[in-house]
Parts: structure tokens; sequence; C-alpha cells
């Protein structure tokens, strides 16, 4: 088995070094870039026109990530915001290689915010950083409140934390407090948005919140 | 790379060898085992719960998989549901090692059925055969139709789909046609059972095909 791991060892170190060039490339122009975490359906490109509504000074650019398909990219450009498709036919996480020649294909150049909306997925997508300032985690109040016992990784490494589908709460077992302790104990400083991409609760809190950040 | 190609069909033949040999000595017992699919907060274990209440007669065994936690065998055992944890401890699926154990530990010697509700992940666990007869999808009217056209394998792999939580339908835009559509192109013949865990909706029938299948 060590010629497995020294081989998987060689292929991190060689992925840590494109995601820190796709950083500091990003950085050197004055871009902010999120790494946009959550299961299927959780609402992630909603959750980006309704953010981008709330930012119409500032120049955003969208990585969509999906296993295939590009119904998502044509949601967003049909509003007219500079997305571009990253299918990773099959794969369950945005790798950095393919990052990098999407980002050489969408040229962004102009200061701003570049969100890379990574693969429906609570598990892969935590493990890997991909040259990204900050992760974003979207969840649902649909999808239960035990998440953060059951998903601890995605959880510890957001930097903000947005509680989606919030309009859903009266029809849902949500409970608020117990998802607020598996949160707390994993991850001190995120702040926490309740939110829905629906009704547009809750999303200049996190526009904000991003404005702070950039 | 012809070195990692080989080194991972290497892997690979291993694993379906140990896959085979589960499900040949589930098959010698009589014992007729579902791998359950499906995003997190799909409502897995809550379905299951359902569907067992619905053949009081049959002697069932569930394989609960998490990332990390033991919520769900909790759950199923305060209900007197054989069931025995599996954490991966990061791994988005159920691997065909970690299974042989668990089951080797459940010991699951009489006629019946048996759940193995794999990792909360659309992507990872529709790639790979763990001994199982039967993949059965399950999805919800929350999380939108479009889940066909993005998380093609799931749907093309599965024997039967659930669309739980249709008691949120109402107050969701889920879209049937289009779902069933994008179904179809995929799979021509798995029944789609529109349930709902919550009201109990549904589950009646699902438990019924279970019972032809066994």
């Amino acid at each position: 088995m060590s010629d497995d791991v020294t081989l998987m060892q060689n292929i991190l170190t060689e992925s840590d070094k494109i995601a820190e060039g796709i950083g500091e490339a990003l950085a050197s122009r004055g871009i902010y870039a999120i790494n946009l975490i959550g299961a299927p359906g959780a609402g992630k490109t909603s959750a980006i026109i309704r953010i981008l509504k709330h930012l119409p000074g500032v120049k955003a650019y969208v990585v969509e990530g999906d296993i295939t398909s590009d119904i998502d990219t044509q949601t967003l450009t049909a509003l007219g915001i500079e997305a571009i498709q990253l299918n990773t036919g099959g794969a369950c996480h945005i790798d950095v290689s393919l990052l990098k020649t999407t980002l050489d294909a969408l040229k962004p150049e102009k200061p701003g915010l570049l969100f890379i909306e990574n693969i429906g997925n609570l598990v892969c997508p935590a493990e890997f950083g991909i040259g990204e300032r900050d992760k974003v985690l979207i969840v649902t109040a649909a999808d239960g409140s035990d998440k953060p016992y059951k998903y601890p990784l995605a959880f510890e490494k957001a930097a903000a934390i947005i509680v989606n589908k919030a309009d859903l709460m009266p029809y849902v077992d949500f409970d608020m407090d117990y998802f607020m302790r598996g949160v707390r104990a994993l991850n001190q400083d995120a702040p926490v948005f309740v939110a829905s991409a629906r009704t547009g609760q809750g999303f200049a809190e996190v526009a904000e919140w991003i404005s702070g950040r950039m």
C-alpha cells in the first residue's frame, strides 16, 4: 500500500500548488473568490442571483460546477451574469486542474467577486481548497437540523453558513437550537444567515458580509 | 499516468469481487438487499421506518452509512429495528470492504430484507455496486425537478425512485412533467413513487413493490 500512499501524496501536493497559483492570480487582480458548497438542490445558483442583486456595483463572475448539464449557466447568463460552465463528467468535486482551464477560458480580469459553485455534495467539495479565499456553505431548512452532526467537515471549514429555504420552516421540523449547537461545536466564528432565495429574506445580510470580506 | 490507471483498475476489480461475494452470501440466506441512495436530508432513514411499518411480517436489517455519528442507528434501534452503524470517517460512499466487516458484525442470518443506507450523496454512491440486488433512489420535492438532468447516473441505475416530501409540493416549484421527462430519458423501467415520510403517503406502494422483488 505504500506506493498508493506516496502516489496520493504527490497528487495532493501538486493540487495544492495549482490551488495556490489560482489563489495568487485572483488576489493579484483584486478578485475575491468564494467556493460555494451545498447538497443537490440547496439553492446555490438561486443564492448567487439573490446576492448579486444586492451588489449592483460589483463586477461578478461565476464558475458553475456540475457533473453534467449547463442548466444553471443558462439561467445566470440569461440574467446578464458572466458565467461559465465547468462539467466534471462524473467527479464529485471541482478539481483544480479543471478549474484552472476554466478560469483561463473565463479570463476574469477586473477586480470583483468570483463565485465558484461547487458540485452538489456536502462531502467531497469540503475536502479540497481550490484557490478560494472563503468557503461558504449553504444548507436548507427542509434538509433537517442534524446536518452539522453528520457532515462536520463542511461546517468546520465554512467562513459563513446560509440556512436557505427558511420560507419552509413552518412546514418542516427544523430545530434551530439543535442546529446551532452542532454548528458552534465545530465552528465558533462563521456567521449563520437564515435566508430564503424564494422570498429574498436574509440575502441583504449575506451580501453585506461578502462586501466586508472583499 | 498508466501506472495510476492500472492501480485503479486493480482496486476496482478487487472491489467488484468483494461486492459479488457479499451479494452471493446474502442471496444464499434469502436476504434481499437494497442500496438506498439519496442526498443529505432526503429522508432515507424516515423512508426505511415508513416502509417497514407496511412489512410487519418481514425480518429486516439496516446498515446505516454515515461519515460520522450514529444518530440514525439510535433512531432505528429505539423502534426495535435491527440496525448497525457504518461510519466511513470521511469517505463519500460505502466501500465494500467496510460493508463486509459491518455485515460480519451484524450477522444477518434469517431470510428477509436488508437496507444498506448509503452516505448522503447523489454522486459517489451511484458509481459502485456493493452487493445489493437493487439500488433505490430517494429525492425530494424541495430539491427541485432538475435533479435527473444534473445527477443522471443515480437515476439511470435506480430500480425504483421515491420522490419524498410530497407534502411540501404546495410550497415549492416542483415541475413533475419536467422531472419525469428527465427520469424517462435515463430510465424507462423504474417505478416512481410520490411519497411523504411525514404523512406516510405513498409508502404502502413502495412496500408493495419491495414485497414483489423479494
